[in-house]
């Protein structure tokens, strides 16, 4: 299977128009920010104890994040300006850059001498970043300037780690090189940086030298606790697990290492079975940032990390891409319409980095006090955060969402998501004019691919569909409409059906119990309190014999929701005799749960009580 | 207003069989456990660095409590054996008190140079304890030495704290002497002991001396975080905040101080409506044994420790016996008939220090990993804790249960609760037959109130009643019906209707949501697994249009219900489109709370869902 990428690709509706607001808003925003807070300057490397601005071991890969985002919009859309900033960044590097290829801001300024000593000082995830950085503004301008300096320090990555073995421990704490690597063996065809890859992937949870961990964690938070090929369920921090799971699936497609690709299948099937929120968000809990137990998803204290739900995607996307099936693209798509767009508002200028599923504030608050673990949620979203990996990764994801929509092979060409575009790859050409996710009509026009197939995705959310206006009586596979293409130029009208539906979770999901979310196609909607009535959100009851009304709202470029059900009008004593009328109708109104968050502090619901 | 002591009250029916268990199996078993622990060699108070069994700081509390409760047994059914053990124990603490009068094992053997320094190390808590036991045993027999020890030992404390002021602290960390100190002013008519605890109690939350608290605390934990007059809400430490309660209405009883009574009535209001598990449980979390913030109920994690139900039926007993009100009665008939009884187990042999309204171990677990605060629930009752305040706790409620039925002045005897028994008080006769709490027949003769009223206690759980076979047409005040006495002797018959009720909990409480409690009568009702078919028992729904039937159980010596419902017929996928119909009709089958956990380890459950 071949991937087609973002930059052969022009995103139009409802991606375009995120791209815009990505390139004109947020790119510069996050610029802004990262300028006010001194992380560009860091690169400087000239940083001393009493200045102000001391670098954290971060500080690389939120830059490179946003140098690789950067670089994407530049691909489709040309900035010489924005090209100006990524060039002086680059000569930084340059300039800074050791003799032997190294560098990191905050083991050359700050602590020189503990270079490649403490495993969970991110040092190779920051390298992994700045490569992937380099890659994308090689393959967006050209220039390879940023390519070759980044290729310098993997080198001398690759003799300290794979040919002396010399540095305090074996492979990466935060992991994020391993996939980083494969691009950079796509990008030069350099066997070394796979085989480093490799090494990464092959040796974690084998090696002595990993034992070295702070005092907080331990090496199951690491994904260090057994070999890779062991792995059956996601386990530990959950945005360095989906990094890893992304590497191994890139590793097991380019090597062709069965053993890996089933640990990724178990790991995948894990998440989308048993951990994860219907937003696509993963790692239940602040404590570790992590997975945890099967069905364990609270909704008021789901930390859900934007940057997880974005690794989530990564990884869906990549086993799609060796073994298309539905159930990879359900998963991206519901990360990439909740959990990743709720991480940034409306305007592109702020950014959630926990993205809860329900908000009490009074409430949370109390419940934090007595019970609850330690927690970092916002009801409003910031522009940067101290440590701020989630602004610069929707830099980069949303001007590359075209790398999700198409896979091929000699014979067919697989849509796995719905997105108004035109694609050229290959001798192919592919329109798709939709207005897709608020519709369910795709049609397609197709040039060059006649006597091959187009294998359209039914969704799993889709309960009816039809193609070319009748329903479909050709070969399903793997969740795909397999149509084949008998003209060289050739339309092709899918149609998904789109009705409001209700989604109930397993009962092992205790938080959900005797709820219910309201969807609608690949969207999860929630209900503000300031749409309906500022009462609290738990009083409101969805009627189980439900009728859906949808309107177009032109603030959230979206449908809106209003679905009838019932209100509380509980007894203010503590304890009263149930009273089954104490209930009086009403309407319930729901906006797209991405949308939440943009209009001012509110409360904030999705799993809703039904009768 | 007079109260009637519980000696001059001969218990039948319900709590007889309570009282001879308590006789019969819980003394002696919690006598066992404290020799096997060492508590009562512990007053030989020859312990030496090395030996076993290092006495801790409130072990003399422990056996002060077992000690208060065999005398109460022994008032109501004389017992040489169990006198011998009591003198025994006596011997020890006039062989071991200091010249001055001082005695507390803990300071006298482990830390002898630390006496009255540390305000949480239990030596006040402790005197009040042994004091109360000491009156205990003198009303129960006649002999004066333990009384006479410990006023030796008050005086003394009289003379530090009052006289001297010097001590290391001015109040109490852990109250009790207050209430402790009332008693023994009503026992000896000595006017300084009222004047020490009015000392104690007016003097918290004052004294700079008292800032001296543990690390892990702060001053609301110990009711000292501003003076008791300014109080308007439960605060701290359950079972510290409901004894200082107690011992405060004494005082405001003794003295007729308004202020104080009005911040009784203030904090008594908010934990009746704001703070009070359905079964009369307090103290939510585990964190501090505390009351939190209002309406912050947690089934599963609730605290709601034994020993806080008794010190807040206490309370209770002492707010109706100031101003008679149905209010006061209704809180500590829903702690006596739940959460206190459900503390030992029905052969009265273990018991439970925390009391949850939910247990599910899986789910318990989870949860407490990743999300919760430390806690120590035990899904089985166990013979002794480390800390084992609850059992001998216990073992002095039980047998003084008769305090608190009457309550009387000039003109009415006011009958707070429903008790099978017999009472002789001030020429007059009261026999109560009744099958109470099982069945609301309660049939009186009265002797001696010609010319006076009986005031009967309407429950606030009840919403049907007649007097004499016909609906109440004469005086109701504060929720007692006032039925005037033309006899000399008299029969009045009252019912309280019983029908099996659901009970809704104001939507505050999140945990509750959408759910409701089975209750006859005061008795809250729970299911257990092993009583409905294994499944997970938030699988179970109650019909809103329910029947319920009761069938008497020999094994509980109550009925047990069964109410119509529904059982969830889930998916197992994570998430699934909405099934109204994926539910099978089934019963529900409930028994009484107090009577959980005494067939082996069972997930349990109160509040169930309902549609």
């Amino acid at each position: 299977m071949k991937s087609v990428s973002f930059d052969k690709i022009k995103l139009g509706g409802f991606w375009k128009d995120r791209f815009e607001t990505n390139r004109d808003s947020t790119i510069p925003s996050v610029f802004d920010r990262f300028s006010d807070t001194g992380r560009f300057k860091a690169f400087e490397c000239n940083w001393k104890e009493g200045d102000p601005f001391k670098p954290h071991f971060f500080w690389d890969s939120d830059v490179a994040k946003w140098l690789e985002g950067a670089a994407y919009s530049i691909a489709l859309s040309p900035d010489k300006e924005l090209e100006k900033k990524i060039d002086e960044v680059v000569d930084l590097i340059e300039k800074n850059q050791g003799e032997d290829g190294y560098f990191n801001i905050y083991f050359t300024v700050v602590e020189p001498e503990k270079r490649f000593s403490n495993r969970d000082c991110h040092e190779l995830y920051c390298a992994g970043h700045l490569t992937e950085a380099a890659i994308a503004y090689y393959n967006a301008t050209g220039k390879d300037k940023f390519l070759l300096l980044m290729r310098k320090y993997i080198d001398y990555i690759y003799q300290v780690f794979l040919v002396e073995d010399s540095a305090g421990f074996s492979t990466p704490g935060h992991e994020e090189i391993e996939l980083a690597l494969i691009k950079l063996y796509d990008c030069t065809g350099e066997k070394k940086y796979l085989d480093l890859s490799a090494h990464f992937i092959n040796t974690r949870g084998t090696s002595e030298k990993d034992s070295g961990i702070p005092d907080w964690s331990n090496q199951l938070y690491f994904q260090s606790d057994e070999p890779v090929r062991n792995f059956i369920r996601a386990k530990g921090h959950s945005v360095r697990a989906c990094y890893l799971y992304s590497g191994m699936a890139d590793l097991a497609a380019k090597t062709g290492d069965k053993e890996l690709l089933e640990a990724c299948k178990r790991v995948f099937d894990n998440i989308a079975e048993k951990q994860m929120y219907i937003t696509g968000g993963v790692g239940a809990t602040c404590n570790g940032e992590a997975f945890t137990e099967d069905y364990l998803l609270p909704n008021d204290l789901a930390y859900s990390e934007t940057c997880a739900a974005i690794a989530l995607a990564m990884f869906a996307r990549r086993m799609s891409a060796i073994e298309p099936n539905s159930k990879y693209d359900d998963v991206a798509e519901a990360a990439i319409y909740n959990c990743i767009l709720s991480g940034v508002s409306l305007d592109g200028k702020s950014f959630f980095y926990v993205n809860p599923l329900e908000i009490n504030v009074k409430k949370y608050n109390q419940h934090k006090k007595w019970y609850k673990a330690s927690h970092n949620l916002l009801t409003q979203r910031v522009e940067v955060f101290g440590c701020s990996c989630c602004p610069p990764n929707i830099v980069r994801f949303i001007p590359s969402i075209g790398d999700f929509i198409y896979t091929y092979n000699d014979s067919t060409v697989f849509v796995h998501h719905y997105i108004e575009s035109e694609a050229e790859f290959d001798g192919v050409s592919i329109i798709q004019k939709t207005e897709y996710p608020n519709e369910g009509d795709i049609k397609f026009t197709v040039k060059g691919m006649a006597g091959d197939c187009i294998a359209l995705r039914i969704p799993g959310w889709c309960d009816y569909f039809t193609i070319n206006g009748k329903p479909f009586s050709g070969e399903m596979r793997n969740g795909y409409a397999f149509v084949n293409i008998d003209n060289d130029e050739q339309d092709i009208e899918l149609y998904l059906d789109m009705e409001t539906r209700l989604v109930s979770a397993n009962p092992e999901v205790e938080a959900n119990i005797g709820r219910v979310a309201v969807c609608r196609g690949p969207v999860v909607y929630c209900a503000e309190e300031i749409d309906n009535g500022n009462v609290p959100l738990n009083n409101l009851i969805i009627d189980s014999n439900y009728e859906a009304e949808i309107k177009f709202s032109h603030d959230f470029n979206s449908y809106v929701i209003s679905v009838n059900g019932f209100e509380d009008t509980p007894s203010d004593k503590l304890y009263s005799t149930y009273d089954p009328n104490a209930v009086a109708e009403r309407k319930l109104h729901f906006i797209p749960y991405y949308a939440f968050a943009n209009r001012g502090e509110s409360d904030m619901l999705i799993w809703f009580r039904i009768r």
